[in-house]
């Protein structure tokens, strides 16, 4: 079927044949089918949607457009965790040494932070000395001893999907949850994995601000994998306010450091442990979640996570005294705390403020090019359902070495950011759905 | 506003603001504004439509692209006529000199048929030697001596607009009224006219196939040209069977003779009339439509009309001779006849099926640059209504030298676009609708 045929067929909204999209995709990947074909295609998309067969097809010609890896030969189970980001997400770095220490293999290969969401390797990187560039090879031979390596995409990995996603940047086609979904699929299954968790966030912080949609979105993913023969499961996780109360790549290594001594905070505390019990679920060495949830405290609890994280650190030649004595991690110059306006109770915060003003001060990214400073950040006090006075500070800005902005006008916009109102207010349930099933 | 954004907009439903569209079509025009851009647009429109303000600002950007000309130094008003395409359409060759005999004057700039639906251009190109491209001051010269001038669009009329409609052909984002509107209109507007009479064809043998659709795009046509201070009406005419009995180049040109002379198939006439009768109002040569029909009656009456053609054929270096004696156009070699399979009355015809045999038969192209045989076409016998007794032929096939496809497949095809039933059966009405006033 030409090009134009495909275009013609999802513009009216009749069903396009699997093969006919997956030769579309192979066809772009390789230049023969123009960007502009391609960007009607993904416009029309994003007014018809697709259907699962479709979205199958489109999934695994990208897949297939690169390297896909190959670890059955390494025994057990290999299950990975993905995150659709959000402020203060730092789950991914407790996860993978836990489920670890589990006797889960965690084979894990993450993109670089966009936006104001960060990512996991921005994060890594805040750690001396860490590598997330490294030969398959020594990734493979990670996650065989360790038994959990953490890695950044290569260029060999789904490149119709980058070739894509480049060109639905620039035609306001991203928002379109089939091809956000195939996206985010078409790596997670280059990675050689059997199971997969997906945590769908939602709420202000998030990429999908509804219910609804995340909940699609969910499910949409969980079609993709199980139609691709993999255990996959998603949790819909609140996104309203900051997970945790560090926002920023060293500032969040350090919460993790408290959440694998026993610490943390609770919220952070909770939706780690859910998801790394998934992972043990899926990876078989748990038959119930209270079994995964109670397997993972444990190993909390007897420092067998922490041990794991410095294992992982000192793989990929990180040093692991910025684990043991976190002051040696990067700490910004200047700390300025922001005061509540008024007296009252915390009832809601802005996330994707929050986010916005740490990427601000210096933590985050706006282009692929940019660097992120690791000191960079914001420590978050006051969260939904607390009591503040006016003046206390709700949060403390940690200025980087060149910001993007000044602190002062970044103050400003978190103190609005917090909705402080005569209460009582609660926050939302951390966990809104948990999806099993495929479908969109 | 960055095209990004105008996209993002488009998208979402939002209003765009005119100049920034403007300046998306002005920069796409010089290509500082990528094809993937555009065609990501053209989609977004397709499922959004366009505002009036938003599709003047298209348009006007289109036709200032390229050279817009400039007749007000010919005395009286210039008015064209435009028709959205059908099988048969032949109304411009007999309309231009009765309306430029009636004194109003016809500067006509077409482009070329494409598909089934033929053109004016190549009608006209039956004629031995008629020159259909002439320097823009001969051009200027003939409106202003013979009173009517047709010609082909040159390279520099709305070269946006081509450059496009070429985009929006590869991206199955043809289908959209607004395009297709702004796309007529800024090549009607480059022409220097003060009026213009529309004729949007609707039926099986029109791009559009709903009274609906074809209303629409009228009243947006006379939208647009309103906004640009233009005198122009609508009207919304039949296409459901053929126009006339003659489909094919020679053998429409035989038909307008026939007409100019005081006969030919009443359907043509009473369209033929009713447009240059429309004409004269825009012209002011006529104050009521009655008087404006009674004025082009008796131009075909006493010959003038006829006349005018010899003289525009002759100032665009037609061989005169070819109108007085016919039997000088273009002949087929093959005549065969297409017999009714049963007895009974015309219920309907496929117009577009007519259309396309007559293109299989030699008459139309496919791509632009097919030629076409002058000869080939077809003479309709029977019409909605018309008894037929089994055997009759329905219709004649006039078979081109080179024909694309074996006449007796397309003979098989004819046959089966004839319905024909017990009856009785009448035709529609002509003209189905008349719009004075622009909307979306």
């Amino acid at each position: 079927m030409r090009p134009y045929e495909v275009i013609h067929r999802k513009r009216d909204g009749h069903p396009v044949p699997p093969e006919a999209i997956a030769d579309l995709v192979a066809r772009y990947a390789e230049g023969s089918v123009p960007d502009y074909q391609m960007a009607a295609f993904c416009m029309a998309v994003f007014f018809r949607g697709m259907s699962e067969p479709e979205l199958q097809a489109l999934t695994g010609a990208m897949l297939r457009s690169g390297d896909v890896l190959d670890l059955s030969d390494i025994p057990g189970t290999k299950v990975d965790k993905h995150s659709t980001g959000g402020v203060g997400d730092k789950t991914s770095l407790a996860v993978a040494p836990l489920v670890a220490a589990c006797g889960v293999k965690v084979p894990m290969v993450s993109g670089r932070g966009l936006g104001h969401t960060g990512g996991t390797l921005d994060k890594l990187q805040s750690i001396p000395g860490f590598q997330i560039q490294l030969p398959v090879e020594r990734f493979r031979e990670i996650v065989a001893s360790v038994g959990a390596c953490l890695v950044g995409q290569t260029d060999r990995i789904a490149p119709a999907d980058r070739k894509l996603y480049a060109l639905r940047d620039l035609t306001a086609t991203v928002e379109s949850i089939p091809l956000i979904a195939g996206s985010i699929m078409s790596k997670k299954l280059a990675e050689g994995i059997d199971g997969l968790v997906l945590d769908v966030k939602v709420g202000s912080g998030a990429f999908m601000k509804r219910l609804p949609d995340a909940a699609l979105l969910a499910r949409t993913l969980v079609g993709i994998g199980r139609g691709m023969g993999k255990d996959v499961v998603a949790l819909v996780t609140d996104m309203d306010q900051p997970l945790g109360q560090a926002v920023g790549n060293a500032l969040e290594v350090k919460e993790i450091l408290l959440l694998l001594h026993g610490g943390g905070p609770a919220d952070l505390r909770e939706v780690t442990v859910l998801l790394a019990a998934e992972m043990l679920l899926l990876g078989g060495v748990a038959t119930t979640l209270a079994e995964g949830r109670s397997r993972v405290e444990q190993a909390i609890a007897d420092g067998r996570g922490f041990r794991k994280l410095l294992e992982i650190v000192e793989a990929q030649g990180g040093d692991p005294r910025a684990l043991v004595e976190p002051d040696r991690l990067p700490r910004a110059g200047r700390v300025v705390d922001v005061g509540a306006p008024v007296t009252g109770v915390v009832e809601a915060i802005d996330a994707e403020a929050v986010g916005l003003a740490a990427m601000a001060l210096g933590a985050g990214r706006s282009r692929v090019e940019d660097a992120v400073d690791p000191a960079a950040g914001l420590e978050v006090w006051k969260k939904v359902g607390d009591r503040v006075e006016a003046g206390e500070p709700v949060v403390s800005m940690h200025v980087g070495a060149r910001p993007l902005e000044s602190p002062d006008a970044v103050a400003a916009r978190l103190r609005a950011a917090w909705r402080i109102g005569a209460g009582p207010a609660s926050p939302g349930p951390l966990v809104l759905q948990r999806i099993e099933e495929g479908g969109t």
